[in-house]
C-alpha cells in the first residue's frame, strides 16, 4: 500500500449537506454548527451556497450565515457559487473561496443549471476571473463524473474535454463528484490513470457518496494513486436533490477514523468532529449515516 | 489493482445476525428467510448455531432450523458447532460444515466461551475430528483478531500461533474476524502480509464488521492480495453480544454490489438479495444497515 503520509479535507457539510434537508435550520443554529466545525481542526469549510434562493431556499440565509460565523485563523471559508451575481453576494460576504460547479452530463447539467454544458463554461469562466480580481481563490465541482442517473456513463473523453477547460480557467482545485454514489475502486482507478496523464494530482480532490457504501474503499483507491484532497461531510450528511437516489455524502468521521487507525494526519479531532456530528443530527432530527457516529452513540462514547 | 476474478461469498446472516437480535423470530420466519437465501446463488449459509440455548436463547431452534429448510444442490449449509455435544446435535439437523469458534485474545475467549485459549483448543480438534469422521468438513472462526474490545491490540505472533494449531486441525478453512469492526485496511495488509507466508490464501476467509464503515476498503485490501472468501450477512444484520460497540456485520449486499461493478463474479443475484434483506427488514423491524438496501428502497427499486 502506498498511501500519502497526510490528507487534505474539505469539509462540505453545511453546504452540501444542509441543502437539500427537508429540515429547516435557522441561520443561528447553521453558524453556530460552522463555529463548532471551525473547532475541529478542519482546515477548509464550505459553509453555504450563493444560488438563487429560488433554486435552493433552505440556504436563502447564505449571506447572514457568511456574515455571522467566527472567522478561525488558518481555516479557508467556501461558498458555492453559481454566477457573476452569486459572487458578488459572496464577496460581500466575505468568502474565502468561490466554488463553481457543473456536471459531466448534458442532462444533469441541464436539470441542475438549465444550461448546456457549453453554455455554461463561459459562466464559470467569468466568476473564477473575477474572483482572482478579488484576490479570491476558485475551486470547481464537475458533479456525475462517475455515473450519471439520466445518462448512466459518461465518457472519459467528454469528461477531460471539461477538466482541460477548468484547468484552464486557473481553478486551484477540481473535485470529481460521484454524485449518486456509484463509483466503484476499478473505476476510480482507470479515471485516475487518464486524469493523472494530464492534470497534476494535487489540484484533484474527490467527492464521494456512500450511497452503495464504497466511500471509504474508493478513497482508499484513490490515496494509494497519489490523491490527498476529499471532501466530506461532517455526519454523512447530505444527497443531491436533483440526483435520484443519491443520499448521503461520504462522513468526514469516517473518513478520519479510517485515516487515523492507518497513520494518515487529517489534522481534525474526531471526538470534537463527532459531537459537531451529534450536535446537528439532533437540530436535524434525522438519524445521520456515519458509521463512527453510531457507533460512538452505542458505545456511549456520545450520549 | 489486482483483483480476483471472483470471490466465494459465506452467508452468515442466518446465525451470525440473528444470533443477538432483540426480535425474536419463529423458527418458521428463520426457516423462510434460510430458503429464500438459498434461492439467490450464494453457495454456503451458516444457516444456525448450536451452541446451549442458555448462551444463545435466540438461536434454540437449532435443530428445527436445520431439518426443516429446503437444501437446494450446490449449496453448503453451515452451522456454528462448539463442542462435541453440539456436533452430535449438527449432525442430527444434516449440517455440511462444522464451524468452529475461538477468540484470539484470553479475556474475549474467556468472556465468549468461558475458557482459556488452550483449554479451547482440544475442544475444537475433538469437533474437528469426528466432523471428519462424519465425513463433514470444519471451518473455524478467529474472533477479535484485529482488535479486541478488551485488550486491545493482539499480538500477531500469538495470531500466527493460533492459526498454526487450527490448521493442524485440518480445518477446510479459517475465517478471520474483525469482531468489533475495528479493523483498517493497513492493518489487513500487514496481517495478511504475515500469514501468506505461512499459510495457503485459498484457506483464508475475511469476516469484518461495518462498525466504523470500513468493511468494504478492508476487503478491497485483501482482494488485492489474493482472498477470494467472505463473510457478509444479508442486509447487514447482526453484531456480537460479547463485543461492546460491535454493530452489522458487512453487508453481502454491498460487498456483491461493489464486486459486480468491479466485474468480480459472486454468483449471486443482487435483486434477490436484497429481497431477502428487505423481508428480513420487516420481519425483525429494525432498519437494517446495509446501503445498497436502503438505496435500493429509496430509489423505489424495492418497496
Amino acid at each position: 500500500m502506498n498511501i500519502p503520509q497526510n490528507i487534505r479535507i474539505k469539509e462540505v457539510g453545511p453546504r452540501d449537506g444542509l441543502q437539500n434537508e427537508q429540515v429547516v435550520l435557522s441561520a443561528g443554529d447553521k453558524i453556530a454548527w460552522i463555529d463548532m466545525l471551525s473547532e475541529t481542526g478542519l482546515s477548509y469549510i464550505e459553509i453555504t451556497s450563493f444560488v438563487h434562493p429560488k433554486w435552493i431556499p433552505s440556504l436563502a440565509d447564505a449571506l447572514e450565515v457568511a456574515k455571522g460565523i467566527k472567522r478561525k485563523h488558518g481555516v479557508t471559508y467556501a461558498a458555492l457559487v453559481p454566477n457573476a451575481k452569486g459572487l458578488e453576494r459572496a464577496l460581500e460576504g466575505d468568502i474565502d473561496e468561490a466554488a463553481v460547479f457543473m456536471s459531466a452530463s448534458e442532462t444533469h447539467n441541464m436539470k441542475n443549471i438549465n444550461k448546456s454544458i457549453d453554455e455554461t463554461l463561459p459562466v464559470l469562466k467569468e466568476v473564477t476571473t473575477e474572483a482572482a480580481k478579488a484576490k479570491r481563490t476558485a475551486r470547481a465541482y464537475l458533479s456525475v463524473a462517475f455515473g450519471c442517473p439520466y445518462e448512466k456513463t459518461v465518457p472519459l473523453d467528454r469528461i477531460i474535454r471539461i477538466v482541460d477547460t477548468l484547468f484552464d480557467m486557473e481553478i486551484c482545485e477540481l473535485s470529481l463528484g460521484d454524485t449518486i454514489g456509484a463509483a466503484n475502486p476499478v473505476q476510480v482507478e482507470l479515471m485516475l490513470e487518464a486524469l493523472l496523464k494530464r492534470f497534476p494530482k494535487e489540484k484533484i480532490a474527490l467527492h464521494f457518496h456512500d450511497t452503495r457504501g464504497m466511500a471509504l474503499a474508493n478513497m482508499l483507491t484513490a490515496m494509494n494513486m497519489g490523491i490527498t484532497a476529499f471532501d466530506g461531510a461532517c455526519g454523512g450528511l447530505g444527497g443531491c436533490p436533483y440526483a435520484p437516489g443519491s443520499s448521503g455524502n461520504a462522513a468526514t468521521d469516517d473518513l478520519i477514523y479510517m485515516c487515523a487507525q492507518m497513520g494518515i494526519e487529517t489534522g481534525v479531532d474526531l471526538g470534537k468532529l463527532l459531537a459537531a456530528a451529534r450536535w446537528i443530527e439532533e437540530k436535524t432530527e434525522m438519524k445521520l449515516p456515519s458509521r463512527n457516529l453510531q457507533a460512538a452513540k452505542s458505545t456511549g462514547i456520545i450520549s
